[in-house]
């Protein structure tokens, strides 16, 4: 049966970072659900492409969904001026859900106070931040850890796909 | 006498994070030395100002500088990218010359590993990045610690340039 991946997004986000990561999940029978602070507009990503919001982050419940992705470029930073986007993220991590976080998405996950121990990988320009939120930084395509799937740039995003898909197909 | 003043500055900076203390630091007789990775090009900024890159990165030394200044947007997180910023940035605040860094800048602070109980603001989203670092995070317009000045974001550039051109003037 198809799972529901909450999607954490906002402008500036790395486009294929997203378009190619939703594009498999949805080919494989899943849902993605894009979630941004206020519901109804459109974002656009570095390169122009464009993405409806779904649903408003203050409208949405973690328990709601089976799993979490995290898109890079920008849109990770603006997403943390607000405590709520980590503090959504922090439940899928605590309840064991699968959670991915390309490129920059990981900096969301370090609000989440979580990474204590986690193998993880991330953009370059972020690895000194995962480290000192505790995690085991690897410069590798992806790594799975604790059910949380990173990879490092869109480059990356078949081995991304590849192990996320694993998870959902669980 | 002025004083010599290293800018690490690439593509994305908030605009008037740069232009504004660099215009205060002239005014006031200081040298403005914009530093990238590689000199001779322009780099432009969020809003469009194009500032000239005086030096590269590889051919400057921390010695033949007085102090530091690192403005915000995403500039900072692309020059993380690669250690060396981090890594001058480092003998400027291990021989207590003074560092300026606002919103985004303290990021390359990061990258020196020597934040661990030094007073400091930055924008809203990389709080727990400086937390993480071992910094004291204070949500207050300008904090000076250890002679590192830094401010939140472009309302506080007046706090900021204050604090900066006392720091300069001793």
């Amino acid at each position: 049966m198809g799972k529901k991946i909450a999607t954490l997004i906002t402008n500036l986000f790395e486009d294929v970072e997203f378009t190619e990561p939703a594009e498999a999940f949805k080919e494989a029978g899943h849902q993605v659900i894009t979630i941004d602070k206020h519901a109804g507009n459109e974002v656009t990503g570095k390169k122009g492409a464009t993405v409806k919001i779904d649903k408003a982050i203050d409208e949405v419940n973690p328990a709601d969904f089976d799993a979490l992705l995290i898109p890079g470029g920008f849109s990770p930073d603006l997403l943390r001026e607000d405590d709520c986007f980590g503090q959504f993220a922090k439940e899928f991590i605590q309840e064991g859900k699968p959670v991915f976080a390309i490129c920059h998405g990981p900096q969301v996950l370090i609000d989440t106070d979580l990474l204590e121990g986690v193998d993880i990988t991330g953009f370059k320009s972020i690895r000194n931040d995962l480290k000192n939120a505790g995690a085991n930084y690897k410069d590798e395509e992806v790594v799975v850890s604790n059910n949380i799937v990173t990879s490092r740039f869109p480059d990356d995003i078949p081995a991304f796909n590849r192990e996320a898909l694993k998870l959902l197909a669980k």
